[in-house]
């Protein structure tokens, strides 16, 4: 197969201690508590040379069993709210793009759409919107529901918000404030546009209080695995953070979901598909081993099950016998794609429930390598060249360690392949990811009224 | 007269090219949209020991009057989001706190808390929170609503929303997470307090999923002037930033909210009344007078009458003589207080509309100064040791020079008059105003059971 023209893309998925579920326990941790951890590892990021940071996001604590959620730094808390953690770091970084995640299940799109420009303009173009929907009902309770809604309701739910914000974007074109002192005009009325959205489930006059940024709009990032999920992505995505696993899973959904671009009038380059990879490097197979080995003694067993209830959609496993199968699990509203990979996989490999929660805890259901330098970037290589991805999210199992093992081993192997920048190739997110800068709507309706 | 023990406190009100209406078109005014411009005003402000910078907030373009909202800078569309642009100050800036405006109108307390407390925890307890209500007909239309709350309902909300945002805040003790990583108990269960509230307006569960910040929360700030605003500032605010114009006034305002908070079981230091003041400083009267009118003379004439407008709660005077006397003004459900002066001011002045708009176009209803720093300092001392005021938030009317005239100029003067502080006080924006860390209600309500 010919080698692919382009470069894969990096971002580094930043979470706490680390990824490995009992990476706060590990020694060489960094407690990731502080405002300084963080600024330490986006610039280490970015002097990698890495597309973008990356937060994830919950808005609630996971109290379905409290004894396993205060013994794992996973449990629902965050030392910072990403949106104001990003805004932070824009100020100390130049170049990285800055990803946070935000849900459309309990957040108001005018608020979110206002916050995400302006995390935009501050970092002059680098910001990313990981639209999510919530399934977790003890969030929905800080939010005055009584349960969560349906799953088909969330994303219905979530299209229509992503069509308020990316409206609400294009309040203004791009040169809406000339700000002439002579003339006294500050804005020019003909460059405003107000959205007066009347859908289902939300009415939003517009426009936004905020111009347009240096690259149009954020970033546009998805993470839907479902059926739902997919088709969100494929109307609305710029970028995916995937989840599947083995190399024929990462290829057909990659086929999948690019196919599925045509009919919104988009090209296979408009989103770009990165697989989360959660890596344990070691100079030697037998150190990357021994690495791998002492995060997996730190797991408690409490907290094994706990993620197993999480990923499962909340099925209690601690009736089971711990070396006994994996039963058959009921239906759940809650993260359907994540328990049909949880299945998948302990049927595959024929797990007992202790050796699943074993063999995910790591990557909590994210693909995981465990190997040198070379085998880790062979496997990278091997998922781009066979678009199975068009690069990846760094889950690294722990901070700074993983980081810094991914950026002095493999990062520098990736290059002598040719597979990765030495330098960026321009100042947004957009420009780095290979993404084009969206036309306004409005501007680009006049533009071809005038042309007619 | 005894001189007061204590110093006066300062904030910086940061307001795009400046305070005074037609500062945008000032030859020596910055444009103040880009981020830099931010950092550089903040550090101007911290270096000269002020207590906090603050930004004001709202969430609609004002399209009432499309002509006159295009022909300022004040029209309701801001560079950044107050959160987000306070959220990268904290990153270059190490002592001033950091004040935003965020409404309880068109927000969701459990977001609000959350953010509020991260920019706490990002800036080392250097966040407050403006807590203010909307009466902007126009933001309403942003967020579902077809027509706004009247009155008195904003300000039930605004109490039962500002009872669940500090009730949040108080979700984890000071100690609550130990992470041990012997023990594996990564927060301690005891120290977690489930907030379950359920009100009229808001239905949250809590915990709020951050720990406590360094100042315990941040500093609840308020600016209504309106009985129901006194109350809400008397029984939950900690600063409040008033607006009134005259000595008489202040003095009389200040007695009236000081003596209000005995009711709440709070002590009259727990709460500091920092009235605006819009200064503009010269070497000598006639420097001053000059560049006063240098400004009032790029003022237009459209902004001046849709200025009065929205200080007079959207009352439309274009049909009344510019040269004759205001006229009288209909009862509206926005910003009573702000009418209330405006119709005082032109009574007591015996001002026409256009001597009107001109009188409080520079400091849109505040307090304005022209004069000396000998002059102003004076003015401010007066205030100050009459208890009129515990300080004061510069409202400069153009940037950066308004705000560096101030620094310059009076900071000395205010210094040699042992009124204002040469070094901070602490760390928190809390020790810098002199305000105590809050008892987090929980630990505090079993301390107490302990004791008996």
């Amino acid at each position: 197969m010919a080698k692919r023209k382009e470069q894969l893309k990096l971002g580094a998925f930043l979470l706490f201690t680390g990824h490995h579920v009992a990476a706060w326990r590990h020694p060489k941790a960094q407690p990731d508590s502080e405002f300084q951890d963080f600024v330490k590892l986006a610039k280490l990021a970015e002097a990698a040379k890495f597309d973008a940071i990356f937060f994830a996001d919950g808005v609630g604590v996971r109290l379905d069993d409290p004894d396993a959620a205060s013994r794992k730094a996973h449990n629902g808390t965050y030392p910072f709210e990403p949106i104001t953690l990003l805004s932070a770091l824009a100020a100390v970084t130049e170049n990285i793009g800055l990803i946070a995640t935000a849900s459309t299940s309990f957040s108001d799109p005018y608020n979110l759409a206002r916050q995400f420009a302006s995390l935009d303009r501050l970092s002059g173009g680098r910001a990313g919107w990981n639209l999510v929907t919530s399934s977790d009902a003890g969030a929905a309770l800080n939010f005055g529901h009584d349960a969560h809604l349906l799953h088909g309701d969330r994303y219905e739910r979530a299209q229509e918000f992503a069509d308020v914000v990316l409206g609400l974007w294009d309040s203004w074109e791009d040169d809406a404030f000339p700000r002439d002192r002579e003339s006294g005009r500050y804005f020019d009325r003909d460059k405003l546009h107000v959205l007066n959205h009347r859908g289902k489930h939300f009415k939003v006059r517009g426009p936004l209080n905020i111009p347009r940024s240096p690259q149009g709009h954020p970033v546009v990032v998805q993470a839907g695995a479902s059926e739902a999920g997919k088709e969100l992505a494929a109307r609305t995505a710029e970028a995916i953070f995937a989840a599947q696993i083995t190399l024929d899973e990462a290829v057909a959904y990659y086929a999948d979901v690019k196919g599925r671009l045509a009919k919104y009038g988009r090209s296979p380059d408009d989103l770009k598909i990165l697989p989360g990879v959660h890596p344990v490097i070691g100079r030697t197979e037998s150190e990357a081993r021994e690495k791998f080995e002492e995060l997996q003694a730190l797991i408690q067993p409490e907290v094994g099950l706990n993620l197993l209830a999480n990923l499962s959609g909340g099925v209690d496993l601690s009736q089971y016998p711990l070396d006994g199968p994996l039963p058959e699990l009921p239906e759940t509203n809650g993260g359907k794609s994540r328990q049909a990979l949880l299945i998948e996989l302990a049927r595959r490999e024929n797990l007992t429930i202790r050796q699943l929660y074993l063999r995910i805890a790591g990557a909590r259901g994210h693909w995981q390598l465990v190997g040198t330098p070379e085998q880790i970037a062979d496997q990278l290589e091997e998922r781009f060249e066979n678009y199975g991805a068009d690069g990846f999210n760094l889950m690294s199992p722990i901070n700074p360690g993983g980081l810094t093992d991914f950026i002095e081993l493999v990062v520098p192997e990736l290059r002598r392949r040719g597979l990765f920048r030495s330098e960026y190739e321009g100042k947004t997110l957009r420009e780095n990811l290979g993404l084009k800068r969206p036309t306004n709507r409005f501007a680009a309706t006049e533009a071809v009224a005038a042309a007619e």
